[in-house]
């Protein structure tokens, strides 16, 4: 039976990249030895590491003087790293939900954090508005998609401070306006590549203005001098990533992505909106995430639950258990995922209104 | 033709971590996913960390009382972790070449480091021997096996205060009595596994006991009370190592491994030695490397050397070239390099011998 993937990440990833990995396991760029068992050092892995780097610039249009790097430890070590390297004073957060309070929770080890609005109060389901950053803070942190309560916040926001987004869930998702971010980060294991690498869109000049010693590996100088490859970088998932990345370049860029992201979220947020069974868990639609789709039994049919999980289990839906904080349901639709998922959802849906 | 993978690493895996790995990217666990696109937190996958940690117990022998963690981001991020955990006031560290250079480098931050002897004197070519080690030190760091000279320290030393080892290159190869040590750790890109993981074995009792806030990710607790699942870990770099394992453990175990690691070195270093064209590196036996063996061209043939890599390259030999701060060839012979492969390079050496 076909599986529809729709985990939260690791993620689905397109057929091409999971080939294209096969191949490079069995016989790695004609050398005849495997990807997994490469020198790092060698021209063809450097010749990937390369690739890698120069097609994030050209998918997102990245400007002169940004660095793209491939760092390891997850989104989760970057929210030390952030204020290890930019933080004197104070920085301001935005607060929409558990990985923006991860990342400011981390802050507070190197200086003032200042929470200049948050959702918390409506177990954010929403994206606060109308807030002010203030112009003493060294940057002013986001982030862009919330995977836990299907939020998203769609555009560049203009901030007079350098700006930092977390995209982990949402990059490749939509073209985006880099020359408005000082940096912008993620863990690969969503719309890039399988997990084990971090990407990092780096200012090269907004680096060099904090007093603390940075240990070595925690310096992103320090990998924007050696591209990268200061040491062992994650050699299979950086092959990986190229793969997705090929493929996004052959499939119409970020604008095919978003015109495809857009397809498949309207079709699923039109039916939960129709369907008497199930309510959206965003009700705004304008902060709706088009990467992680939450939503929830009606009050009135919230025994059928666990009933519905089978029955999407039954034909091959997968991870679609909503994360326990926001309870029901999330189907997670990232790049690679095929219209064809959401249309078999979609009437696994119907299917089930019209049982009950 | 048949390929000889001698890399210093990323280096060669066992056939078996690689066709069993090709099976899980095609359908892992019966998923009918791929291992990369999996979550972490499947119950497939979570057996696969679990008995990963369970194998290295076993294989190690290690006692009631340690931890075991995959983490990411290379040994060289361990060497700024490691003082940021356990450092209170000085650290103390023996000197064997670069990569105890590079963590000497990191304690600067946190302390005070005592380095209590060094072979630098004499290119990092002999293990330095009848040091003090300061007993007021919080810890004392060794780097077992050192990749680049092609020396190692082949026992279980004793230390007065917690021995901390970087065993990135010769982990696996030998019977280890780890109740000697407060932590081992290292990179799994030699003896484990692909580029991407990061072991840590660790005596949960030596934490704890320094002041200063360590971020989250940088502090080894969070990592023992999530059982290396705080946040997403490198899934295939960790199944593939999980391989490994299970490869070592079906060959006879580190007892097995050490038996072949022996046979090949003593085969490799004898033609060294008896070859008129080659000396070894590292001049006292006691001192050479099993798993990095470094030989020059006598001085009187040097201009010899690039055709002798030529001569190589044609039997399909890869990766002997020297590092360039010892010069000459190094030819590494991890766990998973059969002695077919020494053979090989035991043959070609001989037959440039009677071509000159």
């Amino acid at each position: 039976m076909k599986k529809h993937n729709f985990y939260a990440g690791p993620s689905i990833l397109p057929q091409y990249t999971i080939d294209e990995t096969l191949k490079g396991i069995q016989n790695f760029a004609g050398t005849g030895l495997s990807v997994l068992e490469i020198s790092h050092r060698s021209k063809e892995f450097v010749a990937v590491m390369e690739e890698a780097q120069q097609l994030f610039k050209e998918l997102l249009d990245i400007p002169e003087g940004y660095s793209v790097l491939f760092l390891q430890g997850g989104a989760s070590t970057q929210f030390a790293m952030i204020p290890f390297n930019l933080l004197n004073k104070k920085a301001a957060y935005l607060d929409t939900g558990t990985w923006s309070n991860k990342a400011i929770k981390e802050v507070k080890t190197f200086g003032e954090v200042d929470v200049v609005a948050s959702s918390k109060d409506k177990g954010y389901n929403y994206i606060p508005k109308n807030y002010n950053i203030p112009t003493d803070a060294d940057y002013f942190h986001i982030t862009t998609n919330n995977t836990i309560a299907g939020t998203e916040i769609h555009t560049d926001i203009d901030s007079p401070v350098p700006l930092v987004a977390d995209m982990s869930s949402d990059i490749f998702s939509r073209p985006v306006d880099v020359s408005k971010y000082a940096m912008i980060y993620g863990g690969a294991q969503k719309n890039l590549g399988p997990a084990g690498a971090v990407f990092v869109i780096i200012k090269n000049d907004i680096l060099g203005k904090v007093d603390r010693q940075i240990p070595t590996m925690l310096n992103y100088q320090t990998h924007i001098d050696k591209a990268s490859m200061f040491n062992t970088p994650p050699v299979l998932p950086i092959f990986s990533a190229l793969q997705t990345l090929k493929w996004l370049k052959n499939n119409g860029g970020v604008a095919g992505a978003q015109k495809r992201n857009i397809e498949k979220a309207n079709l699923l947020y039109d039916e939960i909106d129709r369907n008497k069974l199930f309510k959206a868990a965003v009700p705004n639609k304008e902060d709706r995430s088009l990467m992680n789709i939450t939503f929830v039994m009606n009050d009135e049919y919230k025994q059928h639950e666990q009933a519905f999980l089978d029955m999407a289990d039954q034909r091959g839906i997968m991870g679609i258990k909503g994360h326990r904080s926001v309870g029901g349901f999330r189907a997670s639709t990232y790049n690679a995922l095929p219209i064809e998922s959401v249309k078999v959802l979609v009437e696994t849906m119907q299917d089930f209104e019209k049982s009950i």
